[in-house]
Parts: structure tokens; C-alpha cells; sequence
């Protein structure tokens, strides 16, 4: 386009609006962002609210991405809902591919490519991102994490033609990822530090349990030991791992932990540890900043777990329409998805110093975590998940007695 | 974030919002998408106006990105309002960094990666894109073209450290790039195919005033060539011309010209050629589909000016509010950005056959494109200028007395 001489544009009339109360910010449009959206849009069918994604905004569970084979769905088939259709089913506003840089806390307003946006309240549900451990090596970036559903797309479409999968990583997700491969006719090889799989959250009894049953399906298990090298060969990889052996494979995914996103609210003058660190009513240190999900720290720990979210959800939306509640968090167990050997946990407290106590029962492992004889926390394999309700009864029955 | 066993997310009871009319949707926010917003919104304080855009929506003048440096503007300090502002201030709906990849223009909505869009009616104001030569040679692709904000930014970096720029193309553009780089300390040398530069548009004694104008401040000239192959060399660029000659350059941006987008409307089967063919309504052959600015064709041409596009807008403004409107466009000379030579064109009607009669006085040269010894078109450099409004009313007269 070029300018000309004798025409103006036409003259920049502003039209006035109305001064609105400023929205409620929600950055993240994650399970907790979304979710938060609906309670809130539940209990007041007028509060303005906005959201800010660095991703399109399409709605999708991502614990669905450790067993979507399983369910016969790709990245596409995740997604439940657009944006578009989040913003009409909600009433509020999302704008998409969009990164927040700044937060000012005392003009209460955020900074991104699209402008400032001022805010009355101000909800972090950024989540958390992969640990990525650094190799040597010349493929050591070659090395993908999935975490969300634009990584599970690309994960998808590089492992298409490939056959065997190594697994950095023996935790929970790696397991669930290493069943669901397998299961699909992939060769998998974890690579763990441990001596079991999942060893921070189950008995040595239970792991091995869990590790024969992936192996039948196809598993193959590097354990006490953890990758040093990562070189190219031929179509794939050759992996030298620190106690010498090696392996070669056609691709390679970390699930070696989250680290919750702190970045912004630290950038902020927001106290961070773990995560954003936030109280019972999930505030943050700073007034009017909020944060939930798997970006916040409550009461020291961060719960990367769907349980937690839902409960805080619940008391802050009630905050955020300026009626004060602090969340309760019940006892809330875990389900494992790993079809091999179905797993529910429930973690002890923690700094509690116990032990196990294991027993088996036809194809089920019972493992009760004693606290003074008193059983504190479980692990279920196998048939005895079905006794799930009934430890989770004496739980928290022993818990209420031990603090009163 | 990993399932749990014994609570459910919260339902997703949908919210029902009253079905309201499709929105008027404008694909594209540059000066035609953003102008043509604001022109409804100045007519209908109600209208339901969405916009779509590949970009961060930032509002600034294309036209600004050959003088910026004359101005003292970098590419931030073009932008006038952010995409939040914009909404503000019109009270729109703006979707970022977004690509409609489809238009059902059956079922009238359009599609992205944010989901579907119904529109009651849809307006493609996507622009021009940058023609793009190829070339021989091991760096043919470092060639930079300047057709956007973001290309501003890339541009106004990449050149930062540079002191000698090549610019392919003697056209207007070009030569406002020229201008402004050489007023600002660069050494520039502008490779063309022609006798002069602007050869399209002005006479050859005003190309060779603008030429020899351009020399003394630092342009050096490759004309009647073009460019055969670029290499690297140190640092820097050696081009060689299909002359033979060969030059060095720290820089090499393209400014040959530009074509209309039309890809999307061609793929929903709508009439395109040069550009999206609109009627004098603007309307394209789709029902409820409008084209304007950039990616039009109107009468057989593509007018990448901002005069038809103001006086298309206020045509098309009311034709989307249900008052069907003819555009007007009045005789629109075009100020070429040149300070070395001020220059006001008015380009003869397409297929006249004329020539130009030429005077000079003082540092002035008046053109008057002549038809049966009739004024039909000027071009005027330096003081004379000022005459413009004088041979605007005397063509006016003259093309009207032609036509009757």
C-alpha cells in the first residue's frame, strides 16, 4: 500500500464505552484454567472473565495423553472442545497464542504481544513443564518430552514408522507410557535410576510385580543406572548409559518429572518455591494473585494431580467472587494407568516415617504403609484395588486421631 | 497432571447463551480490516464484529515502513494501539496470530485452528504478499522482503550492523527504501530492470531527476539488469547481474512488487484472477462474501493505495449493514514518500494510449500524460507540486467530457 495526497484515512472517532470493572484473569487454559472458568461462570453468570494460552486453546485432559492409544485416539481426538467453542459454551474470552511477560502487581495489569489487560483478580494456572536432563552426545537434543497436546501430536507423528521406543525415566508416567506403548505393539525400553519402577510411590514388591507384568507385553527394563550418551546411528540411536551398557533404539522421550512454571509470578516479586507458593484459600503472596494447578506449592508440596485442582477449584471461585473459602483437600488416592497391573495409592503424609507391609492375595499385592502399627497411606495391585474404600476409611480415621 | 481414582471433574454443564445472529467477520487487520471495523462500528453501535489475524493484531500505517527512519520510528514506535486497544475502542472480537485455512461458503462459517466461526457476513481484507524471485547462488535465500511490522523488526535488527544495502527492485517502493536508508547514513545500491526508476509511473526525465537526486545521497544504480546469482563473501553478499557485472553488498532486501492473496478465497471457489474480483460493491462471486484493500480486483485492477481503500470502505460499510452502496472513487494521485524529490502522481486510466509532455522549471518538472492533446494523468516533481490541485480539477473535467 502506498499513502496519497489528498485523502485521510478516516479519522480515528474513538467510541466510548462504558468503564467496566476489570475482568478476571486466568493465564492458562490448561484443566485448571478451564475448569476454574466454569466454576466460577456456574456461581455468577456475569463475571467478566478473560484467559490468556501460549497454545491454541483447544480443551483436552492431559492425563488422556499417557493411555490414548489405548482409547484409540490421536492428538485430534483428544480435544473435546476449541476455543471457540469454550468461549461460547463459558461466555468469557481467551486469547490464544499468547505469551503474558509481565505482571504489573500494583497497577494489577498484564503485559503480552496483544497489550495490557488490567485486572481485579489474577489466577496463574501456567502448570509445569518437563525436567529436561542435558547428555552427551551429538542426537543429545533429540531427546522429546510430551506434556502437552501439540508435543503428543508431533510424538505421534515422529513414532509412526518407528518400532522401538526408549523411555527415560521409570516414575509413573513413564510406566503409563511404556503399558500404553506396548500394549500398541511397540518395543519399549525404560531407563531408570531405581531399583523398581514408580519406587517413590509403591513397594519393591508391587514394582516388581508391575516390571514383570510390562516385560511380558514388551518391555525392557535398565534400572540403577540412567543415560550418559545419545549418538546417532544409522536411522536411530545408540545410547551409552553410565554403567557401560548400551542400547540402541529408533526414539527416545524423557518423563523424568515436572518442574512447576514460576517464572513470571518470581519476575513478579511473587514468593516462589517449588511452585508459586500460595495458602489455603490459594493466594499467593501478593494481593489480588492467585495460583492453582500444577504451578502452585500448598503447604510445601506441589500436586500435580487432577484431585487437588478440583477441590481448590471449588473454594476459588468462591474467593474470586469475594466469598472467602479455604479448600479442603480429602484424602485423595491415585489411579494408575497401567492396564498390566491396576495400581490406586494412596501416599503417606509426608515427613511421616513408616513402613511397608506387604501381602499378596491371589494376583493382588496389598501393601499398607504403618505408622505405629497405625496404616497411613496404601498401595493396591492387582484385585485388591477393590478394597480401595475400605483402607481409605481406616486412613483417615487413623490420620484425624493422630493430629487430634 | 496424573487421574484419580475416587472424584470426578467438575460436570461440564453447559452455560446456555441466547443464539444470537452471526457476526460480521473481517479476515485480516491491516489498514483495510482495522478502517472497515471501525467505519460499522461508527454506523451501528450493535453490530457483532469479529476479526481474524496471522499477526499479533497491532495497529500501524503499512505505508510507514518506507520512511520510518525519516520519522524516527522503529518498529515498535509504529504501532499506534495494540490488539487490546483496538478491541477496547470498537468494541470488537479480535482472534491473534490465527490462519483461516477454510471458508464453507454454504454453511457460512470459516475454520482455524480456534474452531469454526459462522459469519452472516464475511469480508477477506488479507493483503498482498511479497513477489519472490529466485536466484542462483548458495545464499539466494537471504534475501529479505519488507512487507509487514514483524518484517520491519526482522529487517530493522538484521541491518543494524550493516552498512551497505542492495535493494532488488527500481519501483516506488524501492526508491522510498532507498531514500530513507541513504538519508540515514546507509551506502544503498537499487538493481532494476528498467531505464529509469519508477519507469511504471513517471516520465523518463523525473526518473532521471529522481535517480541523479538519489545518487548524491549514496544510491548507486544497476540498471537494465537483474540479479542472476547471490553467494556469500566474508560478512557479506556478491551478487552477480545478468549484465556480468558483479557488486558487494552487507545486505540484500526485495522490493519487485506484490500480488494479491487469494489462495483461501480460490480454495472456496470464489472468482479470483490478479486479485479476489469484487463488483463496484465490493462484492465478490459468493453470496455474503466481500473482498477490499489489497487482495481485491476491481474493475480489472489491483489498486494496493490507500485512497480506494477508504472510499471502498465507506461503500462497504453500509452494504454489510443491509444499505447496499456503490463505491465511489474520485481521481487518487498517490504522494510517493521520495524527499529528495517530492513527487504526485496521477496514473493515466488503463488502456489509454498517450504520451507525455514534459516542462521543467526551477527544480520542478511537470509531466502531463496527454490523450488527443487532453490532460488524462501528471506526474510532478519537486515545487511544482504545489500545482497539484490545479491538474487534478483539469483532468477531472477532461476524463468526464470523455466518458459523456
Amino acid at each position: 500500500m502506498i499513502e496519497v495526497s489528498h485523502t485521510q484515512a478516516e479519522s480515528s472517532i474513538p467510541v466510548n464505552l462504558p468503564l467496566a470493572t476489570p475482568p478476571i484473569v486466568i493465564i492458562g487454559t490448561g484443566y485448571a484454567g478451564y475448569n476454574l472458568a466454569q466454576a466460577i461462570r456456574e456461581r455468577s453468570p456475569d463475571a467478566n472473565i478473560v484467559l490468556f494460552t501460549t497454545d491454541d486453546g483447544s480443551n483436552y485432559s492431559k492425563p488422556g495423553l499417557s493411555n490414548a492409544f489405548a482409547r484409540g485416539l490421536d492428538a485430534k481426538g483428544l480435544i473435546t472442545e476449541t476455543l471457540l467453542q469454550v468461549e461460547a459454551r463459558l461466555n468469557v474470552r481467551i486469547y490464544g497464542h499468547c505469551q503474558i511477560t509481565h505482571i504489573d502487581t500494583q497497577k494489577k495489569l498484564v503485559t503480552s504481544r496483544y497489550g495490557e489487560q488490567t485486572y481485579s483478580k489474577l489466577v496463574l494456572a501456567q502448570g509445569a513443564q518437563p525436567i529436561q536432563l542435558s547428555f552427551q552426545g551429538d542426537a543429545s537434543g533429540d531427546v522429546m518430552s510430551v506434556n502437552n497436546l501439540l508435543d503428543y501430536h508431533h510424538f505421534r507423528e515422529a513414532i509412526a514408522d518407528k518400532k522401538h521406543i526408549t523411555v527415560i525415566g521409570n516414575g509413573l508416567i513413564g510406566c503409563e507410557f511404556a503399558n500404553d506403548l506396548c500394549a500398541n505393539g511397540y518395543k519399549v525400553s525404560v531407563v531408570g535410576l531405581s531399583d523398581w519402577p514408580m519406587d517413590r510411590l509403591i513397594p519393591k514388591d508391587i514394582g516388581e510385580q508391575l516390571q514383570a507384568n510390562l516385560s511380558e507385553i514388551g518391555t525392557d527394563w535398565y534400572l540403577n543406572t540412567s543415560v550418559e550418551r545419545i549418538e546417532r546411528k544409522g536411522q536411530g540411536y545408540l545410547l551409552t548409559l553410565t554403567n557401560g551398557e548400551t542400547l540402541t533404539t529408533d526414539f527416545i522421550m524423557s518423563a523424568v518429572g515436572l518442574k512447576a512454571r514460576t517464572q513470571l509470578a518470581q519476575s513478579a516479586g511473587i514468593d516462589c518455591n517449588l511452585g508459586i507458593i500460595v495458602n489455603g484459600g490459594l493466594r499467593t503472596s501478593v494481593p489480588d494473585v492467585y495460583a492453582i494447578g500444577d504451578c502452585a506449592e500448598i503447604q510445601g508440596q506441589v500436586l500435580p494431580y487432577i484431585a487437588p485442582i478440583n477441590y481448590g477449584i471449588r473454594a476459588l471461585a468462591n474467593c474470586l467472587l469475594a466469598k472467602p473459602t479455604m479448600a479442603q483437600y480429602p484424602l485423595m488416592p491415585v489411579m494408575v494407568k497401567t492396564p498390566v497391573l491396576p495400581l490406586t495409592l494412596l501416599t503417606p503424609p509426608i515427613h511421616t516415617q513408616g513402613h511397608w507391609q506387604v501381602t499378596k492375595e491371589g494376583n493382588g499385592i496389598r501393601a499398607l504403609y504403618l505408622v505405629d502399627d497405625k496404616v497411613m497411606g496404601f498401595a493396591l495391585a492387582g484385585n485388591v484395588t477393590s478394597e480401595r474404600q475400605q483402607w481409605l476409611d481406616r486412613v483417615a480415621e487413623n490420620r484425624s486421631s493422630s493430629v487430634s
